[in-house]
């Protein structure tokens, strides 16, 4: 195998039911990952161009499931299985799925979230 | 908190024992992480410059302890605990601690590790 192109961090930290922020895996985080790699591995794109890992808290946990695409340098947010097939195709040609990528405000915890 | 400089990925995958190619915790990824994240703190690097995550393998075992350095698209093996002071100052000027980058052929399994 040599570097991939791409690493795909999906976060799967998960955290305590009723935690008011939620957590990535609390919002299925695992399975996605899961299906990502399988999909990965269906386009023939596992030894060369994606690699699907998980990871700890990415700490965006409001906005997850989160999946930080690397080395682009974006995070994907709020990420459902439907999505994973136009995330791929998009990588094809160095395209994001603007709809999904977090934007700075995503990174900021929201008040009515923060705990007591 | 902001999207952070830089995000670490330490790969804190294990094996079982006597799996030839070795894995990053059985070589103390999960203290080196651990270590790490301690030091970011203590240096004030948490909120803004950079992030301690682990994560899965990143499918370069045999070299481990593996850290991806992202965005950046480098990753750091066989790193000890005594290695993480340097690479956290290289980060404030930008340098990478080349004694440590994994080259391309750190990425090739070596034959004599293959599963028979």
């Amino acid at each position: 195998m040599a570097q991939r192109k791409r690493y795909l961090f999906v976060c799967v930290n998960r955290r305590p039911d009723g935690t008011p922020k939620g957590s990535c895996a609390a919002r299925g985080s695992v399975e996605l990952h899961a299906r990502l790699k399988e999909l990965v591995k269906a386009r023939g794109l596992a030894g060369t161009a994606v690699r699907a890992c998980t990871s700890s808290c990415l700490d965006t946990c409001w906005a997850g499931p989160t999946i930080a695409v690397e080395p682009d340098g974006y995070f994907y947010g709020r990420v459902k299985e439907a999505d994973l097939d136009e995330i791929l195709d998009a990588f094809a040609t160095d395209r994001r799925v603007e709809r999904l990528v977090l934007s700075p405000e995503d990174f900021i915890l929201p008040k009515e979230l923060a705990e007591k």
